[in-house]
């Protein structure tokens, strides 16, 4: 597991993959300097008239609905069935579904009409798509403490068989499935809560990732999250002490230098396999 | 009043209180890590859809025209609106307005159609919208000098009374009145003005604290202003030397650190009532 | 040469001109933060209903098709043609034109409709416009190797002379020519790829100087690259060793501190005359 991810990360910053997002503007300067971070390359376009030309020329697309409006939407609709259509992975960053009645709407759509290989979110936003009782406020997790890690396995894992692609739940302990394999992250720091965009930039990494090799897409959300939970780890420890724009700093710094030997002795992975 | 003041502080960090923003695309990034860093939760949507969804959950509204534009104007009318009706405060950031009819009619429109709880704006904005000689020039204030304070003072307490709600004035002496009390800062650095976002991060500082207590809004507009500027202080003092990459950085630093005995120990106010 | 370069800087900071940008959402707040930083004041505006009003107060505007949306591109134009009936000096960024159809014809439209005082983009963008084989794979540069120095100086003499405006490629060697002089920069540091937004930045640079003094189009392009190149070399110096996130802070601190006698000491300018 841990060879593939680190095969990947190589990968990734040897083709330098475009990855597409469609995505909020809140982040959307974390989420592409993230990107380069990471060795990819980003591009960010969504107007409906050029979406299936820059999805078309893309590595992978990240679909992400922090900052909703009704001309994007057309907009990630055609880009998912472009990249469907091509064979390049798309990522689904469900943004604050549950929040209102527009994002519902949103998410179920696309999960209709698009077919996703990776689907990232919070807890709250993750069990509110797999028609649990909810509670998202705004768009930030509000019930990570509510779920007991055998619960939120169990959600990974039925949501992966229900919608066929890899469920990753960010939080204290991230957890990733396919539907069949089901790995427990224990790396990060609650420090990543506290700058806005951490879980927007997850879903880059995601989708860089998925880009450097769309065959792996379990591999490549944990080989993410793993390079998202360390660098929040190194982050905190060099910067921590300073406060948060310094972490928010040092983050990027961590992952711009991270490597495959760091995910080696650092990752913390448990899995289980069904 | 400082002990107010630190109350809210302390009350905005334990009810991590949700706050909508409908603001400009060039500040968000930061107007929302601001948030995090007091304690509060932001959550940007401005797509009418869902304005009032999202309104209608959160502690406070704040509704900056920074980079308006027609779509979103109605968003925050209808948000504005939700607002008024559950008792959820609104904080107005009047960004430009002067500088072009947009703007102009923009913030007549939404002073005529909703209850502001706190203005909050530069020198040239307050005069614009006091119906005195200004000349805005962009979004930064321009006549900050020719202002005495006495003229300022005055000018925010006749805006407050006639339009009954808190008007801050920010600038190198902040300026805070209710229509009978007037109270002036004068901490702060002029580096704040070097970098974009100040002003409108003051305005989510002011939504945090609103929405954690929103029976006082003249100290929470206070207590904010004074978080902004001695913030500034500790900041210059840190990373000023270095430059305005670092100092920007250092800004977060500070406002993630501030607590209620540095508001006590270092707040420069100076009030009068009538 | 150098000397009207830093005779520009000089006056960029002493003037504080109004540099009204229509870009995109990525990079926004680091456009604004880099004209502040050079000394200029940053409006942001790309609503139709004021972008000829915004344009009007300016000291220069500057178009970026980042992140083009229908409904800005008609905002361009309006910007544009106001600046031109003001003899207000227009910067055109045509970021990954090449890239879509939308892309194309918008640039194309805008180089038929407006007077451009200066062009910057990078080789694969600049190729494309001057309807050369280029290879534009989203908003990243991908052909710099593929272009020999004085290929480079050829196309952007030619395109200068059929545009009749400043052609500046940016890239490894930057490249500024107005059809007659043709110099070659020789400062940067290849980080300054690997974080996004430095292309922008310098175009925001190009438009501050420009607004400082119109007179010399292809004295305040050189002067603003010559900023961002050894800019980046100090913050590579400084910053590069502990990652990206500290060079893109050390890069704000080295624009803000930068003075003549810098550019004057470490600039590496070549030039040759027609």
């Amino acid at each position: 597991m841990i060879k593939k991810c680190t095969d990947i990360l190589e990968q990734v910053r040897k083709t330098k993959p475009l990855i597409h997002h469609i995505t909020n503007y809140v982040t959307v300067n974390d989420c592409a300097n993230i990107t380069l971070c990471i060795g990819a390359s980003p591009v960010m376009a969504d107007e409906l008239e050029e979406a299936s030309d820059i999805a078309g020329i893309a590595s992978a697309v990240v679909l992400n609905t922090g900052t909703l409006n009704k001309a994007t939407i057309s907009s990630m609709i055609v880009a998912g069935q472009t990249a469907n259509a091509k064979g390049i992975p798309v990522i689904l960053d469900p943004v604050g579904v549950g929040a209102s009645a527009l994002r519902n709407k949103t998410v179920e759509d696309i999960l209709k009409k698009i077919k996703i290989s990776v689907l990232r979110g919070n807890i709250s936003e993750i069990r509110f798509i797999s028609g649990l009782q909810s509670n998202t406020k705004g768009v930030d997790a509000s019930e990570d403490d509510l779920s007991n890690i055998a619960d939120k396995n169990h959600i990974a894992m039925e949501l992966a068989k229900k919608l066929n692609c890899v469920v990753a739940i960010t939080g204290k302990i991230d957890v990733v499935s396919d539907g069949r394999t089901t790995v427990c992250l224990e790396n990060g720091h609650s420090a990543l809560g506290d700058i806005t965009g951490t879980g927007c930039m997850c879903s880059s990494l995601i989708g860089s990732l998925c880009g450097a090799d769309p065959s792996m897409p379990l591999e490549a959300a944990i080989a993410a999250l793993l390079v998202m939970g360390i660098s929040g780890e190194i982050a905190f420890a060099k910067a921590g002490e300073k406060g948060l724009g310094s972490f928010h700093t040092a983050l990027f710094d961590a992952v711009s230098k991270i490597d495959g030997a760091m995910l080696c002795s650092q990752g913390k992975i448990s899995s289980e396999n069904h």
